[in-house]
């Protein structure tokens, strides 16, 4: 793991040494820069949500809504941002979530590589989602020691589930992510007007043409029909009938820890845990799925109330270093974010992403200095007021 | 009825088949469309409301105040949308509202009609409206065996409502909606600058030239002097004086079901059942009719208590599938939708209203999907959090 | 009193008529209208207030916080706003503030005349200001039938302000408001910048240089040395030690109603009262004054139950119908509105100003009329809800 | 103390006198002035702040959430705007916040002394900052009679801190502010894009280069070898691992009242009053160091009650008259701005500070004046509604 410290102010950042940054320092900046840097189909298909997409941009107004109190001379010199997670020691409570499309999110293709790289490079872990344009295999092994974990779509073929899930573990990841929240695709102007959704192209379906099963279920090779392949893929996507009662039989597919995705009500953080499930994933899939207008970091509270000694991951709305602290002092294990790497990775590719992580990392770690928070376990909810 | 599942996502929408949509996806596109495609006179006086048009404002982001709670794993991969409604099974709980010059929202006139076979198509029933530019008894034939519900403005002249009313039952019209906050129009500085009130150039009258009370009040046929017909019309169109001691005799007209419009007030909501009325319709008219600041939604709750076994229609402010879903949750039996209909006509035609009840109705379905809730029994209060 | 019930919706307003209005029929138009009819200057003065102005734009979006609750089948048919005021019955709660400018906010300069006239044409009560452009006298003689109150900026000199009083009751004024809160003049950033103070060259000092006591306190009438009267008002114009207990000697000055303008406080309400005055006049001056970030809206209540049986008027950030009708059901007995009626003077001279209060009156009339208010007296607090 | 009470309305301001002034009378044109006025490098270093600056405008916005209770009669005719601090009596509340640019957001570069000089014209302390162009002996000499305070960023070199605070003792500041939220700098995207750090060039290192301490530290005078200077400055500027302990041999080092800047945390007041700290400096450095999303004015009451009797200062957020009246409200000792006089130093120069200081303190009297509250002891909660 090479100069994982790096992030760390007034090492890495160039305004302390004199040279200016090439790549955009705050996130309206990214976002723009991202724009010009993406095809339109690309970009309204990341930068979109559902509906409206009002519960998109919620979830980062929610966050406007709590404040840090400072505290001073609070010993917060040096700052840990380690974390424990599942028996593993992580250098900082930062993910990089999931992003189905994260692959074509570079004009080569390869942006599941280009991730990995950068998580290695950082030392942050890889969600790696489903839909990669590389093989998960592949992924992870650029991954190298950074750990990966793997994100289930769970498609409605149990034996191409189950390969899935093996390889995954094969392969190195160190937890699975099972998306309960895109079991059917969500209602998505962008994409229905612009962008279509790129997997019935064939992009992004690595991990299904590369599975035996996947290619078991077809006539031909998918490089002999891929249109046969996207439209299998279209039929077994998302095990829409996936039920509570299924979830011990994912239990029984893996030793590897396993957390949902997409919870956001106490009652199912409960129902989960009981289940034997290892973690929980608040997100509200940054208001891609539904527009029902509930932002994810109002939920985040009760569901780690709820979740026990259950360790809660979140993402939806995270944008800038506050927003993972004020996460963290609710109650969050670790925050992820999805649409700023995606963005760095347009703007400026492995670099981009690694610049995007490390902004985040410096604004963090920055806050907690500033505002006297020395380490994670000193981030609780009494560090937050509610504003106004 | 053919074709009443199309709404369904996957079958209808193009962008899993690969096709674009040549219809807007989003409400605002849908409006600058209708903007473009319309009169500026039709234009205003449909996109107009009362006063500054706070209220119309605030009908709208009422519903952002509410968020509904996600739920996983909830046994949603099948939707059943279905509702009854006094007796009779509707396949959705989505409702055209009576809009009373939807037949000049269309450059040949005929809207009305087309609205009939836009139902008709669809399955979604049509609430039309006294003011017609077709006589009910054609848009009745037009809507088939969907549902049609007949909106009384209930004139200054008994002969006259008797009339209206039994034409209604004879045309096949299965309730009969009495709307109360429009028996004297209200203040729309839109329609006094630039529309005027497409009514008073004898349009969508035709409900009133075509009956036999009407023509009996004039002393020449309204083909021989429409400018005699359209001053009758002016001073016989709304029953101020209408009190609740005249519902006994509305009642008494017609087996049907009868519905009120534009109850706010629980009071009122229970006077109205105390009276022998079968059903609420709250709504304040899109804020057409009064600019008082109270959006339609912060009464519903209210008035669904208040209305006891009685079933509650709504409309005011409902722009997408997530408004219908926190409607329900909050209790109304049916939803109605007004100017997205109408805009759909505007831009489309038949085709334009049935692109904009299937988009409604997908995103309708597909909130219900994501966030877990399979039936409209299962969207109660519980679902719905308070924001912010 | 000619054509008072000219206001009444389908008498005045040409929409139902067949001709379109050429004056504006929303405030936002009638705004733009009359800045572009009047001069920077007095425009800047009409327009600006104090500070950033966020007390002015406060003032209006109070009202946006209240909701009415429409109420059906009430009675409304006919609507009675007549109100009794001191032993005199109004026909409508509506008032015209003082505005101390008004004199100049048309080109020829007799503004105050024609807003008197405007008044007697349409029977709502006009405020004279002290700061007049022509003398009380002739004002109160444009006035006809209709009521006058008498303005009053009490200056620092005893004999001056018996000598405003009591030419006020001889030219039949029939109250007299004390406004307190201009015993000295606020900070106003238009007016340093652009505006100057009109006052200061001489503008609108008609009151006092007709005054016999104003006179003898010069060497040389006013006509023949202008900047020695203007010093002379800049020095006495405001009695910046007026005391509670100079209430008595004001109180002994006339038999005519005193009340006292500039309440926000319930304390001084009361104190008020418990002094003999009359009347309450719960106002923050428009936000022209103190930029101190209360609304006047939201200080209503407490002050009209602090008033007990003393009549309170209110303005401050009236723009239309149903703020007239929320300030109503706050339990004001009348509202003022101030730029309102100036914007109508610059834009239609007495036009315009008689535009300007029957769209306020239609408005406020059709507000009741669809809500189901049928009278003043009907619009108590219950009528109100908190929106959101 | 040559015009202190120039700043009262009627003497200073030329609106009454017939001249128009040359500066912006309003923050917003300041602002735009200073823009227009400033090198890229200098305004965005200035107006920039941490993060995406939600912070420093919600500094803004949280005094728009309480609105001052206008009173009237209340004796306010003349205004005390007295305040006693550390025994000693001030003329105004109002103090000029530590800018550690201030020395360059003039052309010429003496910014500190100019500032200094408008102090001494105005009567109104300056709390002059660590980093400065000139040295603080001359800065000192240029106040005159007028009060400065030295506020000390204290670095990690014991003797180069005594040495500052001796040197300020002996050039005659009156106390010394102790910052606290600066030890490390924070997360700001203008610096890293636009600005860089002003000190990483040299500016504003006179304190250090002038002093014996920090140049026996060195190997060549910094005259000779600047970027050696500017290293060590960089190496030792905060010491990030002061702790409560420190206090004690930081209050040994001076008989000077010693206040810490950037409390915003009530437990943090308490526990700097029980180990002998003089003040309370609540401040979040206007948003600069922290995005945290906290108001200062959200912390302000309640620091307030902590200190007990301890004088707490405040700043951040403050642009005009009514937000000093409302910090004196909620209990502040005194109100200081920081951007406002840097943008009046950058547009005028010491007429610019002079005209930003006198118009903040104009518009402290008249609010004070037209809504009754004759000293800054009558200020108190009591005096403050929340709005809405």
């Amino acid at each position: 793991m090479a100069n994982h410290g790096e992030w760390q102010f007034g090492i890495y950042f160039s305004g302390l040494v004199g040279e200016k940054p090439t790549l955009p320092m705050d996130y309206a900046a990214l976002e723009r820069a991202a724009e010009a840097a993406m095809s339109e189909e690309v970009w309204s298909y990341v930068a979109g949500g559902a509906g409206n997409e009002h519960t998109q941009r919620a979830n980062v107004t929610a966050f406007e809504r709590w404040g840090l109190m400072p505290r001073m001379l609070a010993g917060a010199a040096q700052r840990d941002l380690g974390v424990e997670l599942f028996g593993h020691q992580l250098p900082t409570p930062l993910m990089l979530a999931p992003v189905g499309v994260i692959g074509i999110c570079e004009p080569e293709g390869h942006g599941d590589l280009t991730t990995a790289r950068a998580a290695a490079a950082t030392g942050v872990p890889m969600i790696a989602s489903t839909l990669m344009q590389d093989p998960m295999e592949d992924v992870a092994a650029a991954l190298g020691d950074t750990p990966g974990w793997f994100q289930l779509y769970p498609p409605n073929d149990r034996e191409l589930t189950e390969s899935l899930v093996r390889r995954a573990e094969a392969a190195g990841y160190r937890a699975i992510v099972i998306t309960l929240d895109t079991l059917t695709l969500g209602w998505r102007p962008r994409d229905l007007t612009i962008a279509s959704f790129p997997q019935l192209t064939g992009l992004c379906l690595a991990n299904y043409t590369s599975d035996p099963v996947f290619r078991s279920r077809l006539d031909a090779p998918p490089e002999e029909d891929p249109q046969a392949a996207t439209g299998l893929w279209a039929r077994i996507f998302g095990n829409q009938s996936l039920s509570w009662d299924d979830l011990g039989w994912l239990r029984s597919l893996t030793t590897l820890p396993i957390l949902l995705k997409g919870i956001c009500s106490p009652d199912d953080a409960r129902r989960a845990v009981d289940a034997g499930i290892d973690g929980i994933y608040c997100s509200n899939h940054g208001g891609r799925q539904a527009n029902g207008g509930l932002p994810a970091l109002d939920c985040l509270a009760d569901v780690v109330d709820a979740a026990g000694d259950a360790p809660v991951i979140f993402d939806s709305g995270v944008r800038g270093g506050p927003d993972v602290v004020k996460a963290l002092a609710m109650g969050a294990r670790a925050v992820a974010i999805g649409r700023p790497y995606a963005y760095g990775l347009a703007v400026g590719g492995q670099a981009g992403i690694e610049h995007v992580v490390r902004s985040m990392l410096a604004e963090t770690d920055l806050t907690m200095a500033v505002d006297g928070y020395p380490t994670i376990a000193s981030l609780t909810r009494d560090a937050l007021r509610p504003v106004g």
